[in-house]
């Protein structure tokens, strides 16, 4: 059964965790397959007792067999894609990351929020290397996380990259040991809990439109999550643990 | 009388100083104290005799009391903004950066253009600790400086960064040993006083405007600020001092 | 008679090798030198023989006679441009750097794919130390690739980086020891000539191009590149030969 799934979801407390399965190179039914985790990704919005979504067993994204009908029509390729469903999750997202996270694994790490990696990860964007080019948003997120000189060169010579230079480019946020790597993304998703859903919500909206946008324009965006934001009852209730340094409970309003 | 006011002016040589006041936390005269702030800084893009301007003192931003009536409407949050007046400068600005910047005092010193720290000031965009999220700016140019993966982190995380850490992002691009900050800043504020005031202000229209823009309609404005300068008193100035070896008399022309 | 030209074009194999010349200060053939260089550079896209662009000598470029009417009127600095040529090189573009990299000579680099240093170069944006700014593209790719902080510090202060920090910023991508730089380099670019030279084509333009739209409008374009791709020669053989582990044939079709 889990076998004909391209992930599964766990939950630990307020945690959502989505782990990626390894899928037969044979299997002929990932288009179904890919049908299927657009709609679970989905659902996950919808869910009020989850405050964040990690992701992790990116390593095994590299075995999927590529359909071979993928690429004849535009409109496949956009049916195909993952990683809009993955940037689409409003929650803040975590990917953990290790073995190797090469072509379109690290396109879907990509379309997360913040990467954190085991000391042995290591990443490639190596399409060229099967005279192909990245098709799920690699060649379009690369650019803006590590810099257009930096997304060419890697892009270009298909090299490896271990976690340290990952680190040092912006590709990652933390590096941490591979032991512990479980515990640690627990620990960085309960950091994250703290707040209220619905700031954590406009303050990825705010970055990630806001970058989108003119300065003045990114400015106005900022002043209008605001206004919305001190009308919400979460806003209240955030302030006022805060101060009377009492556990906060959020509705998500 | 000092108290009264945001920031203290002051004038070495041709670098005009500008110090944030500690306000005291119950100071209910906020609103009028930032209103004249703004007119200040205004009134320094008015005068010649100034080549370069220098920001400390961010550390007691942190301090600064937040009008409860602040973002009750949009008039209201773009009237207590404080980051635009910094960002409207058009002399050079330095940042002066030491102790905890935190928080709004991060958000204004990112609307200066060139930050300096000493090796112990730690840095924060922690909003969400208190279920809010920025409004000085910060959401906007914190990702347009480090990068949209690094921002998210960042902000989501709410950890504190120290000043290495800063500097690897490009959040900060100098490191100054505590002892010698003021003499530092001094000496780099002098670098940058040597060229033509002109020059230095399209140089600066030219990156900041030039990064709103697709790189052709850039090319396109950097040609037309060089075809401005080219017919400039400063201009010829400013080559004829290079040859001749002997100190440019720049008019700001 | 290679006096009278800005390059000297090479061929090694599939790789084309650029080479900058040193022109005498008192040139008064600039004008014309340049025309032919632009023409040269553009002959370079219609050649089916080339896969990857080598650049070399541009610490020769900072010699270069400043044309004393260039900057009189809009059409003649975007005539005297040298930058436009090489964004314009359809296929992989190294600069490979060593030497003082200052002012233009930077400028020119910027505009290649991928940047390569000797572990004894020095680099500068200094345009400001004769109060000019930067007129052949610098002012806008610098802050493009070393982000908006970085480029700021870098042409206010005018300060020389050396290989060290240029890497760690994201100014070049790769630091080799000056003995090897030549073979390093032609190793680099027969790493890249592997690919089909038509996804070579779409990858630079979806990284490029993508990088001045919103992210929605880029994904579509990445879409777009991935239908034409497949419907050409040069994928299936790209394919056949990556599962059949032998040599592709590629027809740049």
């Amino acid at each position: 059964m889990n076998k004909e799934s391209l992930i599964q979801i766990k939950q630990i407390e307020n945690i959502g965790i989505v782990s990626f399965n390894q899928i037969s190179h044979s299997n002929p039914n990932i288009s179904n397959l890919i049908s299927k985790f657009r709609q679970d990704l989905h659902s996950l919005n919808l869910r009020n007792d989850l405050r964040v979504i990690i992701f992790k067993g990116f390593e095994n994204v590299y075995s999927y067999p590529c359909p071979t009908k993928m690429l004849d029509s535009l409109t496949n390729i956009s049916n195909f894609r993952m990683s809009d469903s993955i940037a689409a999750v409003e929650l803040p997202s975590l990917a953990i990351l290790h073995g190797n996270i090469f072509d379109q694994a690290l396109e879907l790490a990509l379309a997360t929020d913040i990467r954190i990696a085991s000391d042995t990860a290591q990443f490639r964007m190596g399409q060229l290397l099967s005279s192909t080019i990245p098709w799920d948003g690699g060649s379009q997120r690369l650019p803006k996380i590590v810099g257009q000189g930096r997304a060419l060169e890697i892009t270009l010579t298909c090299r490896q990259i271990n976690s340290e230079d990952a680190l040092s480019i912006g590709l990652i946020s933390r590096i941490i040991n591979n032991l512990n790597l479980d515990t640690e993304s627990i620990n960085l998703a309960k950091q994250i809990r703290r707040a209220s859903p619905i700031a954590v919500k406009f303050l990825k909206e705010s970055i990630l439109t806001g970058l989108e946008l003119h300065l003045n324009e990114g400015l106005k965006l900022e002043a209008d999550l605001n206004f919305l934001l001190q009308h919400s009852f979460d806003r209240a209730e955030g302030i006022r643990s805060f101060v009377s340094k009492k556990k906060p409970r959020f509705r998500g309003e």
